[in-house]
Formats: C-alpha cells, structure tokens, sequence
C-alpha cells in the first residue's frame, strides 16, 4: 500500500482529530484505500518531513499533502473519476464556506464542550502540552470547562442551528447524497463521539439522525473506532 | 414591464430588506429587469394575493413567486440560459447552508447591532408595530439595544469570522465570480448600509474589501438608493 495518513490518537487507540475524520470520509467517499498511522499530539517528529505541524499528513506515492482542506482538493483534482466531493469549482467555493463556518464557530463550541473529556483520553505523554496550550486558548481552566459542560453543551444546540435548519430540507446537507460538506461537519461530531461520553446531539434532533446516517455510511465505517454511542 | 418585486419601504424610500436585496442581485445577476413596489411594514395587503405576508414576492407574468430562496431558485431554473446562481445541484445546496447560516446567526447579529437605527428610519405608520414586534422578539427594548451598539458591534465581528476567512483566500464567496452565496451575505450588509450609519465593517477589513467589489457591481447597483457611506 502506498497511501498513508498519519493522524491524531489518544488512549486505547481514540482516533480523535475533526480535520483527520474529514480525510477518513473523502478517501471512504472515493473508494480509495490508505494506511493509518496513529501519533500523539507530542509525536510531531513523524510528520516532520511535510514540513507542516498538524495532522492529518496524506503521503499517496510519492506525494505529500498537508492540511485537510488541501488534501480534499488534492484528492477530488487527483481521483476526478471517482463520486464527487465538491460537484464543480463553484460548490467547492461554497464549500469553503462550510469549511471556514465550521472552525471559526462549531469547533470552538464542540471543543468547550468536551474539552474535559479529551483531557481524561489522550495520550500520557501529552498531558503537560495538553493543558498547557489549551487553557491558554481559552483562557480557562480545563477542569472549569468541565464543570460548565451541560452549559456549553446548551451553547452548541444554537451554534448547530445553520446545519438542524438546512437538513429540515435535504437529507444530506450537499443534497442528494453526502458529500465533502458532510464531512466536514461530520467530522466534527465524530470527535465529540470518539472522546467524550456527552452526547452532543440527541435523538429527535434531525441533527442526530443525519449523524446516524453518516455513521451508516461505507459499511458503518465510523463504527470501526473506539467511540461512545449515543 | 411584466415582472415585479414587492419589497420593504422605509422613511425616504430607504429599501432595506436583506431578503429584498438578495432578490435585487440574483435579478441583476441574471439580467432580468424588473418594478420594485415599495410597502412598509403594516402594507401586507399589498402582497395578500400571494397568500404569504413576508417581503419579497416576485410576480413574474402569471407566475407569483415568494421567499427568497424559493425566488432565487426560480430564476436559476426559469432563467437557466443565463449565468448561474448556484452553480449546479450539489452547490445549490451547499449554498442553502449558506442562507440557513445567514438567517440563524447573520442577521440576529446585525439586527441587534442596528435595531434602533432602524426604528428611526421606518415609516411612521409602522413603528407600534415595530417596536411591539420586536422587543418580544429579543426580550429587550429598542432603546437598550441601542445604546448596546458598540458592544453588539464587536459580537458581529465575531460572527463574521468565517466569511473573512474566505474571502482571505478567495475573491468572492463563490469562488471566482459572485452568485447567489455572496447576494445573501452582501443582502445582510446592504440592509445595515441602508438603514444605520454605524460602520458594522470597516477599512483594512477583508470583508469590507469584498463589500465594495459587491456594491461596485452592475453599474454600482447597490448604490442606487438611498444609503450611508462607509
């Protein structure tokens, strides 16, 4: 095999990282194969040959790509005859926009939400870099963000409310069938699902059975990893 | 003329309806002339044929036509020869995330920020309704809200956060040209422009770049009406 993915684990292998699930579900989307290479946030030495410090790292041959957004393009560019992810340059644009929406507003509100819980399942190793560099991001204690957990649980609901309104209409939020804007936002609630025991969306919230339908797809392959279910 | 677009009337003929400048760009867009009837807000009667009491309604020869979305939907597949809207099904839909992000966190931001500039501008006839309306709406008074501005102000940054990502790599929301993704966000910030003179953008602003190539468009179409400069 000559794909690999080095991405983000934890604990009892918790594959956990929102822009590695992007990259899981485009690969799924188009058929394509790939080696998974786990690393810890500390482990950053196995991905120094890309020249680039955040996971995922795509290596496919002899090509290196980093960043998820670019490894999306890179994939619809270099398998255009596989299903689509985008659908023409003009839904890739908008796209964008979901890409950009999800980590200036959902991430920070999912992250808030079980930032506690991600403490409890990363690697040892990791700790000290862990509450270091997050609680000065949010310049709160984790063990306060995890006191007001309920509380910012209560804050997602109206931060989801762009993606609960769209899927009112569509059952996909890229329309007849899932595509990378799916992913991104899917990718977002596979993190929560594969670290925390929260149950960030709930039954009856067509938020939740979208995310059921995600999971369903490429033959459960979100249920491949350790994760709570919920 | 044959077609024509009942939309939202202020004091000196201010039009500033986000969802009527949504319809005013996806018609210039498309080339399509139309008659605009000014109605003020307690002039639903104007539109009581069409069995909707929101602005704007097209009619369009026999056909009535109301919502925004449902419109630009309509011009995209009646008026299909000429340039694109959305660009094909799979961004037609991304792009309706768009529109759901727009209405569930846009336009709340902006209304709180220029709510009571918009008090002062509305027609006489329209302000026990206004004010009735939407002190319930937000559970404040007008006048409370206005001397929030500011602050309101700053949150609206915020919430503009995934719009100036994107335009920090791209020209327009929709990639390389605009479309309907750019009219519903311009829509929001032509609304602002005509009714407040607070600045809710301002210069050095990635976003306020992108507005003046919007207003700049179609013959500086959006400067066509009575507005404030910023």
């Amino acid at each position: 095999m000559t794909r690999r993915v080095y991405e983000l684990a934890g604990q009892d292998d918790r594959r956990f990282s929102p822009f590695c699930w992007r990259t899981r579900m485009a690969l799924a989307h188009k058929g394509l194969e790939a080696e998974f290479i786990p690393c810890t946030f500390t482990q950053k030495d196995k991905i120094a040959f890309s020249g680039h410090d955040l996971y995922p790292v795509l290596t496919d041959g002899d090509v290196t790509v980093t960043d998820s957004w670019t490894i999306a393009c890179y994939l619809e560019d270099r398998y255009g005859a596989g299903k689509p992810l985008f659908g023409g340059d003009m839904a890739r644009s908008t796209t964008y926009f979901i890409n950009s929406w999800a980590e200036a507003q959902l991430h920070p509100a999912i992250a808030r939400t079980i930032i506690y819980d991600v403490f409890k399942h990363i690697d040892p190793a990791d700790i000290e870099y862990f509450r270091k560099n997050r609680e000065a991001r949010f310049n709160r204690t984790l063990e306060e963000m995890g006191a007001e957990q309920a509380q910012h649980g209560r804050t997602l609901q109206q931060v989801l409310a762009p993606v609960r309104n769209v899927l009112a209409g569509q059952r996909w939020i890229c329309g007849e069938a899932a595509a990378y804007g799916d992913y991104i936002i899917f990718g977002a609630l596979q993190w929560a699902r594969c670290i925390s025991p929260f149950p960030i969306v709930r039954a009856g919230d067509p938020v939740h059975e979208w995310r059921n339908r995600m999971i369903a797809l490429y033959d459960n392959y979100a249920d491949s990893v350790p994760h709570y279910d919920y």
